[in-house]
């Protein structure tokens, strides 16, 4: 048994494929599962996702080596709050969320002593979502992104990476600040974008004609936009400095086509686009 | 037998797929290729593609009842003025171009008497290219636009239409500037907004770093990036009036939600997002 005990907040898509894969492993004593929702603990108990389940956080967080906060990004830190006063002392916590900078700025600081904390991010999700969805492969050669800071504890740091490793994952550090602008550009930005394309048909005033044709390439998008709002809203609202570079960016991008088409410079247009689409082969 | 001979102009992957679909109905007594490849000359004919083939425009559209124009667009109008002088009396020209108004306004105008014209689009597409990706299903099930004016002659129509049901589409019928203002907003559009994103992830200084992770959300949109910048140019040049409108709009329903960023406007913000995400579940 690598780990006695890990505790996941949040038995969504992450959380539940993160416990069903933990169980899988065999080198967790107890996976337990604590989420507000009563039938989503029922199904997570009934098709061997977790071993414990429980609405109440104080019950389930006792005696974790590692607890995994797996909720949507803009309640991550009060998660973490309401964790402290119930964990072992020793206890790992840690996260899932897409954006790193905030959560660990509201976390770090309030950490009484003996619990320590590092911030994860696994780049692993499909459109669905929800426990029923849960998929032990989901994170089997994903990458997963720790935040670790100055404060961050080496054996804290060494004891989550060994957990993602254990369902599959390769490792990356990288400071939050950093993360956030990555992603910001390649995650949260073209989903900013698809949202907007959509949009757009949708503000048009012959939006239902339009959308009749939308397998002409606007389909494409429609997978991405499709993600849940809400934890896309937060995410964006924890994202905010990085995405309004990120968009600052794109604008330049789009400008710079929109004035190539606008002049007529035929051969401008083409180096842009073929700047992209070199890009895509290697890839 | 429903036509003796129809020739088709530019053996790419929609030229070389209508003339394998063609060959495959048994309704066309000769499909005749023109390609100024001799390679691909070659492969359509030893590919059962074609049942002549030819380099030289003179000599393969006499006879011909359809010619059919597969070339890029930019290329359209110049490609009908060059067959005029060999085409027999009665026949009717039609194109695939992605764009509708420019080609008609070059072609209609400058007709022989007693030689055809009506403008057509086939909605079907792969991001591969060339005669060797030629699909006989390609337009099975697939929508035709055809986009006949007051001058069109009613038989013309009739035939054309009649030669893309053969091969399985469903044709629909609009005018030119109709056409293009809806393929601007759910073709065009998405295709240079894919460019720009993946322009803005290229432009930013780290951009290695970045493309290391675009598995996060950017590689959603790199197939769309990655199809011909060539024949994209064309068509975005053509399509000018339309599209500067289309990314218009787009800036428009992007400004919405990064003002809602910029504002920490989470229920707008919300708004926003879910009215895209509830458009995929109707599509």
């Amino acid at each position: 048994m690598e780990f006695e005990k890990i505790t996941i907040i949040g038995l969504g898509l992450i959380g539940g494929s993160l416990a069903r894969a933990l169980k899988e492993s065999n080198e967790v004593g107890a996976v337990v599962g604590i989420d507000p929702d009563r039938e989503t603990i029922e199904y997570a108990l009934g098709n061997g996702i977790i071993d414990i389940g429980s609405s109440d956080i104080k019950e389930g967080v006792g005696g974790a080596e590692i607890i995994v906060i797996s909720t949507h990004v803009g309640i991550i830190t009060d998660t973490a709050k309401s964790v402290f006063p119930s964990a072992t002392q020793g206890a790992i916590i840690t996260d899932v969320g897409s954006v790193k900078s905030a959560v660990v700025k509201g976390i770090e600081p309030y950490l009484p002593a003996d619990i320590h904390f590092i911030g994860g991010h696994p780049i692993a999700g499909t459109e669905n979502s929800g426990v029923k969805s849960a998929d032990s492969k989901l994170f089997n050669g994903k990458r997963c992104i720790l935040t670790p800071t100055e404060k961050t504890d080496p054996l804290a740091k060494s004891k989550v990476t060994g957990m993602w490793e254990l369902v599959g994952s390769e490792v990356r550090e990288m400071d939050p600040e950093t993360h956030d602008h990555i992603f910001g550009l390649v995650s949260h930005l073209p989903h900013i974008v698809a949202y907007s394309l959509i949009n757009t048909v949708l503000n048009a005033q012959d939006s239902d004609v339009l959308l009749e044709f939308a397998g002409g390439g606007l389909k494409d998008y429609t997978r991405v936009a499709a993600s849940s709002p809400e934890m896309w809203a937060q995410i964006f609202k924890a994202n905010k400095s990085h995405l309004l570079e990120a968009i600052s960016m794109f604008k330049d991008s789009l400008g710079e086509i929109e004035e190539a088409i606008e002049n007529e410079d035929f051969d401008t247009l083409k180096k842009k686009l073929d700047k992209a689409a070199r890009t895509k082969r290697n890839l």
